[in-house]
């Protein structure tokens, strides 16, 4: 590997963390691959030697996804950055693992197709296939799970599979496509996927409102779907919050829940759906609906609530955030976010809160002091008061950012039963336990059950 | 289990055969369930004793996915066919495996919302389910695939798992939602499925074109899609299969190849999807493009269309029919529609072509004279170079028929190396091959692997 390969402490530490609260922990050395053979025969050697391995895309997990727990290799993928064959009229691309999802909608941006998947970051593919990543416009256009329509995977014998074609749908054999986006690099190296692609729409308008609680807002969210408005965005932004975007974004909106549309569609299209929702909106003491047609109007508006963990970052100098994630179905969205809100205050913690509320999913964000132990026990707490609320909810512990090693003890709960068949899975691809060991699963379990 | 066991042959024929072309076989035994947990203990005491396990919907599989091929119990699901909950605000419903489509639909009218999948017969979901079925507006409502949230399935040792809840979307683990959407009842039994409905469009609308070509034809399906235009339902019929349909139906149509569109939206919305489809058409050398709001003409429009295996028959009168199932990347559609055509008339099969084009789906519909196997050979031999053709292209040897007993050849073409791993899940999951055997994989590669 030459130069490529390297076990220097600097390296070590650049590849030691993620975005989380976790804190870092190093892997015992770090390699570049450029190519899919590589990467076959590095975890050939790794497997030889008992070693883990940890894929790395852009080190934007929230949950330690990529924390070498056990040590091990760090396969860092951004030498494998190459969009390798646009295809207009299916509307897919094949990429490498290690592309962007900026650089990808960038790199297409004249077909006229984008992608739509956004989480906050700019992730990579490969780390967005495996943790089943989702975002703002996923209520329109799904998530990775839809939109991924096949990977090339490095197994722990090396051995590479492909899991799909390009067709759009396929009634052929077990779904192994789904079997690794979501896998968390626990299954296997993604070393490629071919993804969906979408028309970029003639029109966009933004149109934003403030509700009198966040009661009235869901409501509006859910109603707007039930309406049947194909909405590409419904963004839920809670007072505290709001209140921080003002200030952090020089906005003027009313500090009160809030939420942000955007609607894809014709010209005739997009109006008519702001209108239905203007008036869905008025319905539920929804006031200052304003529209943004202009792009610089909605590229502000957006950029706002693009930029809300530094709005909240900025209510608290000093502070690290830790933002939290779960999903519920929208019939309890509003009680869910009202319990959590109210244990957040009795709990004395700084938190705001945002959603992708027409997926029934939000976001709690923490504003930690890192010298004050006391404030991350306490988040922990109302994390996992608000974990349990969700699961008894039939919701879920992660609706985006996955489980890594902050929710192992949760999938338990979620799962019962269930989860046995996952450790079975894992077992049967990975025997010895060498692949990103320890995240999603628990690898004592694993141990014991193996012995 | 009383008279919902029964080993008479009456009942063993009952449940021998489904709607494919391959010949029956009888399983040693029916029983008929009513609850999970009777199904449990069917499963558990068929393990004992090594004994296969067929479970039977509404037997309308198309690749004899429920033939007794190994002998062993059938599950027949028909008394498990209640509708447990509708959740009207989250647009999700939990049923009994045995519920079929039409049930489903008739029973939840009341709330605004459907359920859209729409395979031609009127399958159980459970069966939808186990085959990964899709239908018309599946180009608009994704298929099984996209629209099941959650299954409970009696495993190989009688334990229940359920693999979901009701978020729309979850980061939580492996996809196990996934893994047995499409297992073909080989991986358990599905006792209950959750989907996700939609609402019923404020507006429908029906528009019929002709086209010079199959290649137009398509052309305009390819051209709408990347228009954004959000079409519920674009079907390819092709000259052969228009004058059946003229004939069977009291149509009066040109005999040419035909797109059948149906638009869901508000009122204003479906207009301006009809006129934008309008458009592109007549630029495609679309001809006599016609609109059908009312509803009367739609459902006769339709009908047509869901009866187009009928009209097919009668075609050729004392054939059978054999219908397969392809589906391809939208760029190479047309070619690969041609290139079959061409392969009946050089093989003078008598066999009609249609569609879900949009998705880049189509079906070849044999008529056989069950009396001449030289027409079955024949066939054979045109769905062998029309599947290899379709591989070839990145497409897949099913679009939403499944794989059954007709197919299984092909998965290993289609996937190679991730065949292995899908032996394995088999065998993590089903470890003594009880569970459907020797459907989608074979039963004797199988004992080759664990002996």
């Amino acid at each position: 590997m030459g130069d490529r390969l390297s076990t220097s402490e600097g390296s070590r530490l650049q590849f030691s963390q993620d975005e989380s609260y976790h804190p870092p922990k190093t892997p015992d050395a770090v390699v570049r691959p450029v190519s899919e053979q590589e990467i076959s025969k590095i975890v050939s050697l790794c497997s030889r030697y008992r070693t883990p391995i940890i894929p790395f895309g852009a080190g934007t997990s929230l949950e330690g996804g990529i924390l070498a727990i056990h040590g091990g290799v760090c396969i860092e993928m951004s030498a494998m950055n190459q969009v390798l064959r646009v295809n207009g009229e299916d509307q897919d691309v094949t990429v490498q693992a290690g592309v962007t999802r900026m650089q990808l909608n960038s790199q297409i941006r004249e077909t006229g197709l984008f992608f739509p998947v956004d989480p906050g970051a700019d992730a990579t593919i490969g780390g967005m296939t495996s943790t089943r990543a989702s975002g703002t416009n996923s209520v329109r256009y799904g998530t990775m799970r839809e939109n991924v329509l096949n990977v090339r995977v490095v197994l722990a014998n090396g051995k590479v599979i492909k899991t799909g074609g390009r067709a759009r749908k396929s009634a052929a054999g077990y779904d192994l496509t789904r079997l690794f986006v979501g896998a968390e690099g626990t299954l296997g190296v993604i070393t490629e996927v071919t993804l969906r692609l979408h028309g970029i729409p003639e029109a966009t308008t933004v149109a934003i409102c403030s509700f009198p609680s966040v009661r009235a807002a869901v409501s509006c969210s859910v109603s707007t779907i039930q309406y049947g408005v194909p909405v590409a965005r419904i963004e839920l932004i809670d007072k505290l919050q709001m209140r921080a975007c003002n200030n952090y974004s020089f906005l003027n909106l009313p500090e009160a829940p809030t939420l942000f549309f955007e609607f894809h569609g014709s010209t005739a299209g997009v109006r008519e759906q702001a209108e239905t929702v203007e008036g869905i909106a008025k319905g539920l003491g929804g006031e200052s609906f304003k529209w943004a047609e202009k792009t610089e109007e909605r590229t502000h508006l957006w950029q706002a609530r693009h930029d809300a963990l530094y709005a909240a970052l900025a209510l608290k100098p000093g502070a690290q955030a830790w933002s939290t994630d779960v999903c519920v179905p929208v019939s309890r969205l509003a009680e869910c976010i009202e319990d959590t809100r109210l244990d957040i205050e009795k709990s004395r913690a700084t938190a705001t809160i945002v959603g992708h509320v027409g997926d029934g999913n939000f976001h709690v964000i923490f504003l930690i002091d890192p010298k004050c132990p006391e404030e991350q026990k306490i988040a922990r707490q109302i994390n996992h008061r608000m974990i349990s609320r969700v699961i008894a909810m039939e919701g879920t512990c992660s609706g985006e950012h996955g489980i890594g090693i902050g929710k192992k003890d949760y999938l338990d709960i979620e799962f019962g039963e269930a989860l046995g068949i996952m450790h079975d899975l894992k077992h049967t691809l990975d025997p010895c336990n060498l692949m990103n060991p320890g995240k999603v699963l628990d690898s004592d379990y694993y141990s014991s059950q193996i012995s």
